[in-house]
């Protein structure tokens, strides 16, 4: 029911997903029962792959987390991730308000870990490929336990998500010698250089390696990250912009323009991101889609969800988590002889 | 002597400065005299307004700033600072090494303030203009009080410039509502609404208004900065490299290219940033042009630092530096009252 366009959009994208989904992916689509029967009346074959579960309310976009957490017992949202946590559906999709979709699924699933909220991922496109960037928004303040745990996750979902087998991991950092970093930065990276956590950690990175495609996954807590992420958002809006207004700045440059309009409108499809990202660290799988999402972005958060959903993603998760504490407790230890030794990268393995 | 080019770009960009720069402005040339008068040789003209400081060594471009500071005495750059703290000069400007530069800075003029280190400046384009954006990478931790010393800098830095009698300066903050920001620039944020210090602050800004012009000076720690910076850097470096694909991706879109070039090349004049940053915060005024600058770069440079050693630059960013104490403490007693009546906002001015 949420997002821009509600229905009109999620079930014409569901049709579409479902056209090339195998026979064993099913729906529960939570919501206005009449609204969504009569949406898909003209198709039986997608009804009958369809269980339908109503719900009275909903909840508004515009709804604060506190308020959405109140009174949102019953809405179709609140449904949703009830279904999650019963085992009854594997996946949950929604283009609804996001604040109010991470608290509720907060509360109801529970953090897997020790984060207070679940890791946003934003998925930033590269010359050959896609950056698993996190946290872009919801962790502000983040130790290096935080930082771990978004390496583990972010891991997880890469491979999930793009069936890269052993995804590459850095750390975001600042570049010269003379600013060498947070020191929860460095020593999540003395954590990660281990090896106790098996990940293919490539050590540290920089802003501009975001979308340069260093490495798969880029960690870094959700200060930094969302102001990387609406830092780039805005240069990318701004380059389109200037770039507009030079290609309609005279005759040949209109003409230029029209002439190359096939090769700019596949540029432009190039910039957009994934319109869905995972709520991570959730004990489920939650993906919020873009609340302006069209049916083609909704159909393929479907795909993302059911990707998502079929790959050992949560189970790989908590198999890493449950080797955080040795891996900090080791590092604990190894800090301690170094700071008596002062070799500290001599003792670390 | 420094940069990529050293002397063969740094003179002719004084002889194009000095034709378009009023008779008072004189150089210091710091280096080797040889190569100085050789390369001015056919210039009398220029060589009368410039004095020429021989310099036996110069800082390599790869040397680590520790080591600058114990063997840099009688370099070009160490001469240029020193002749700053005599009196001698009113602006130095180089291209050498960045860290070298500022180590030396800050051990032969000191910090004004309690910074650790000189705040890098960003110069960043927005349709309207020019944002400042500092620090973009010296001071990487940063408490409430190094954020106001930097919209103190900043703003006036911004005035000097780009001649706006009131510079707007904002706070970098991340956007949502379950997402309040650091403790740091919460703090820095009640401190700068209070009005003690006479900025027109406008409250917190999001990454995306650093290249849309919603104020003239944005001001975030050094690691959020930094990161910030660079991520925009490879955002339009990504952008750029993918309309470069598409333009060439065939031969409607090749042609449409040649017809389009001059617009496009007017486009990434645009995008190139300015090519000198001032070090902020020193008791002085000193620039760094990036290593790779041009001729026509470096004499933009010389303009910048004409324009900030005329203005009130340095003591408006005293009269404010000596304005905080109070400001803070001020924040402090109300904090303290805030705290027991909860009235924070309405005990604050």
């Amino acid at each position: 029911m949420g997002g821009d366009h509600g229905p009109p959009v999620v079930l014409p994208a569901v049709v579409r997903a479902l056209g090339v989904l195998p026979d064993s992916v099913r729906f529960q689509l939570h919501g206005d029962e009449a609204t969504i029967q009569a949406g898909l009346a003209k198709r039986p074959d997608i009804l009958a792959r369809c269980e339908i579960r109503h719900a009275e309310r909903v909840i508004a976009m515009d709804e604060k987390p506190a308020q959405a957490l109140r009174r949102g017992k019953g809405t179709s949202m609140w449904n949703a991730i009830e279904a999650i946590r019963e085992g009854e559906a594997a996946a949950a999709l929604s283009a609804g308000n996001t604040g109010a979709l991470m608290a509720i699924s907060r509360l109801i699933l529970r953090m897997c870990g020790e984060l207070e909220r679940p890791a946003l991922v934003a998925s930033m496109p590269t010359p050959k490929g896609v950056t698993t960037f996190l946290d872009v928004g919801a962790n502000v303040d983040c130790d290096a336990e935080r930082l771990v745990e978004f390496a583990i996750m972010g891991e997880a979902f890469h491979r999930a998500a793009h069936g890269t087998p052993h995804p590459t991991v850095g750390l975001l950092n600042v570049g010269s010698e003379e600013m060498k970093g947070h020191e929860e930065v460095r020593e999540a990276h003395r954590v990660l250089r281990e090896g106790r956590i098996p990940l293919d950690y490539k050590g540290f990175v920089e802003g501009d390696d975001i979308t340069r495609g260093r490495v798969d996954v880029i960690v870094t807590d959700g200060f930094s990250g969302n102001v990387a992420l609406k830092s780039m958002e805005g240069a990318a809006r701004f380059v389109t912009g200037e770039l507009r207004a030079a290609l309609t700045s005279g005759l040949a440059a209109s003409l230029g323009a029209i002439l190359a309009r096939p090769a700019l409108r596949k540029f432009r499809d190039r910039l957009s991101p994934p319109p869905a990202a995972p709520l991570l660290g959730l004990n489920g799988i939650v993906l919020k889609c873009h609340g302006g999402a069209t049916e083609r972005d909704f159909s393929q958060s479907i795909q993302v969800a059911v990707d998502l959903a079929r790959s050992g993603f949560t189970a790989e998760i908590e198999r890493n988590m449950r080797r955080l504490p040795d891996a900090l407790a080791e590092h604990a230890v190894d800090g301690a002889d170094a700071a008596q030794t002062g070799a500290a990268q001599g003792v670390q393995k």
